[in-house]
């Protein structure tokens, strides 16, 4: 009878450890009871990160550390504060490992930069250089516009576009469908002859206040400067040109690009217990653009990720896979940083488990977006579960991630957060991204999200299947 | 019978008219019934402006307006171009005695002006000098900042004050109440030796929108500069202060009053059938802050109330009593242009009827606030029936208005627009208040409600009882 119980134990325990010599997969049950035995560590991550002596560190941290540093434009000084800060910060921290990778990055600098509507009044625009924008010859560009809805619209009126300034004034629709017109707008106006092109921002509310972001150029189409102007200018222009009133604009932006900069990816782990060589990637980009704090866009994403190590290092728990968290640098000019980590580190590309990027805001948490095989959604959602005690316990389709993305489309499973971003877009990219819009409790309740799904799929057995 | 019938009729017609020579007074239900009468009106009121030709129309006037003009400041070109403007436009529209009532309002403009954090490190803050602050000398005043959160915490740190730039931190409860550190800042600094102080914008929420407005000096206290800063600059640097780093601000101010301008109120008419002496006057002001199109403060309740007008006119009515529009000057500034109007008109004062003004956006309306004894609301809340098939009845307590308020604290009843202000504080007296915040359909709704309303009282046998 002692026997036979020690026998079943036995296969029991391998089972449940995924003991490498059972030839026998796991059954979903298997990897179910693992996964609920998990909820006592799981409470003590909420307790300490909502309720306990962790509670509101994030946003302390970033609030010190945005105040401290500013913006944090990719190739600019403030930036490499930023990482030296955040090297510093994470070493008195305790982490292990904490190093810097370093990486060529874009460096564009604004300048003075200012519209003018000349005609039929006086009014000065509010607007903001796109990232990579040329500069206009230092009088100016002082031009006619032409107002249009849409490259279809300006396809058709072609013949009218040369010479002119170009006002975009798209309808937002959504984020992803809406930004071509700021990343193409330049494009499509210089290749019907305009001089210059204005983007109406890419945002769905507006206090007269302008976004900026990237754009591209394209090889064998001139280059024209582009800038954004809030919603409010644009459907001025817009109103006032479909009453048939000639408006002209004079525009000076003083942007330059210099050559590329050197720069580093911010790294820290805690080491893994048992398969050290095996990663599970934790992430939020440091640098930013050159308006606001950058505290949304991403500081709140990279401090729930350093916030994640923190609270497993003050519980005393080291997970079997190695933590690695990883604050990108020149995510806004691409997912530069990433794509330089992505292409020297893809070699051990089998030893990743997962990919997590926080950069969509840690407003009030809804679960997590994740990216991968059925099976690994399945045990995904049994991991949530565990935040049942919270209740933020969703899992959604589709992980986002700039930086992650290399990983995903390599067939690596990724997971972002999932929060209540109503309002992301009303800042996002302009001078209203500060610790304003951040909150304490919004943030711990992230961190414990972010924490419980990286230590748990950090810890378990297996890595998540592909 | 038939002579009997004839003594009946003319005596319930006698009743219903409300004839003078009757001693009886009228029943409530005699006036129910009289309001009653006016449905068919007042449909056709709301079909006008709601589904037919004047549908959108004075949001489409308004655009031209505000597009044309831009702000609108006391003692500024742009007012002067704007009183112009509505002269013309009103006598185009037809309406009777248009003329203008000269009145002389304040003239401060803002010049140059800029804050700069130059210590701990340096970040341009958001910022809006307040109407009728003097400047900073031209080198501008360089100095350590104290952050309060209460006139009390000023107090207390008295000592603290002495030479330093006191910013106000205060929470925002409401308009009403917190406006007084707009108001009170700038004396209540002085008292305590202050060399200039930042209040926080009062508004509830932000893009980093600095809000400007008036502000008062007070006789016997030193006058220094005032500005206002956006609510993100003072949560930074009041973190910054709570962390005991010193803070360094560098305020210039190029502001200066001048010697009060000539200004106007704008008057139209639509003369009395009955009691042409006796006015149901209805308003809004022309006057704006110099930042935005002061579209919605107070463009909106300008052009409803011209609006009003031209329905009526269009639908060929008359009422009894004379129907008044005037758009102010000078509000901004404290009623100014209201205040010499009501000190010429005053001696009339028993010939007015009602005093409405729209002041507080021509969001979704919701009903009336009025102001008055309960015998006339009884029968402003009759008069609100007649707007049932817009569902936009409710009658509120204290209808509101500066430009009214002398007529009111004289006794005359007040009505002003009720609408959904929620985002109205957002906007206010920021960059941010221009046409894209206003929608023609509420401006339909809101100039249906206003009209109804304005009528209905003016053509009534009997003014409304004070």
């Amino acid at each position: 009878m002692k026997l036979l119980f020690l026998i079943v134990s036995m296969y029991l325990l391998g089972q449940n450890e995924g003991n490498p010599l059972s030839n026998k997969p796991r059954t979903f049950d298997n990897i179910k009871r693992e996964i609920a035995d998990y909820s006592d560590v799981a409470k003590k991550i909420i307790n300490l990160a909502v309720y306990g002596k962790a509670q509101n560190r994030s946003y302390e941290r970033l609030a010190l550390f945005v105040d401290t540093i500013g913006p944090r434009l990719s190739g600019s000084k403030s930036l490499d504060l930023a990482i030296q800060y955040m090297y510093e910060a994470l070493k008195k921290d305790g982490l292990e490992n904490v190093h810097l990778e370093q990486v060529k990055i874009p460096h564009w600098e604004r300048g003075e930069e200012s519209a003018i509507m000349v005609q039929p009044r006086n009014h000065s625009l509010a607007i903001l250089g796109l990232g990579g924008s040329i500069a206009t010859p230092p009088e100016g560009i002082t031009a006619e516009i032409l107002v249009v809805t849409s490259f279809n619209e300006l396809h058709q009126r072609a013949q009218e576009a040369q010479g002119k300034i170009v006002v975009y004034n798209q309808r937002y629709t959504n984020y992803g469908e809406t930004v071509l017109y700021r990343s193409q707008g330049a494009v499509e106006a210089a290749k019907v002859g305009a001089k210059a092109a204005l983007v109406k921002s890419i945002a769905p509310f507006s206090i007269n206040s302008p976004h900026t972001g990237i754009q591209s150029y394209a090889i064998d189409i001139p280059k024209i400067p582009v800038a954004c102007v809030s919603v409010e200018d644009a459907e001025l222009m817009a109103r006032m040109s479909s009453r048939g009133t000639k408006v002209v604009v004079s525009l000076k932006m003083g942007a330059q690009t210099y050559p590329d900069a050197d720069s580093f990816n911010t790294v820290a782990e805690i080491v893994g217990s048992k398969y050290p060589e095996q990663v599970v990637l934790v992430s939020g980009h440091l640098d930013s653009w050159d308006v606001g704090q950058g505290a949304m866009d991403d500081g709140g994403g990279a401090f729930v990720s350093w916030e994640a190590l923190s609270l497993i290092k003050d519980l005393g728990l080291r997970p079997k896979r190695t933590l690695r968290l990883v604050l990108w640098t020149g995510e806004e000019q691409g997912g530069v940083g990433a794509e330089q980590y992505y292409k020297l580190h893809k070699v051990n590309i089998s030893n990743f488990d997962i990919v997590m990027e926080s950069d969509e805001g840690t407003f009030m948490p809804s679960g997590l977006a994740f990216t991968g095989s059925d099976k690994a959604r399945r045990i995904m959602k049994e991991i949530m579960k565990l935040l049942k005690p919270i209740n933020i316990t969703d899992v959604f389709e589709n992980g986002e991630g700039t930086d992650i993305s290399y990983w995903m489309q390599a067939g690596i499973p990724g997971a972002s957060l999932h929060d209540d971003i109503t309002k992301y877009f009303w800042f996002h990219h302009s001078q209203g991204d500060t610790m304003t819009v951040q909150n304490p409790r919004e943030m711990n309740l992230c961190a414990a999200v972010w924490t419980v799904a990286c230590y748990v799929i950090a810890d378990m057995e297996e890595k998540l299947p592909v």
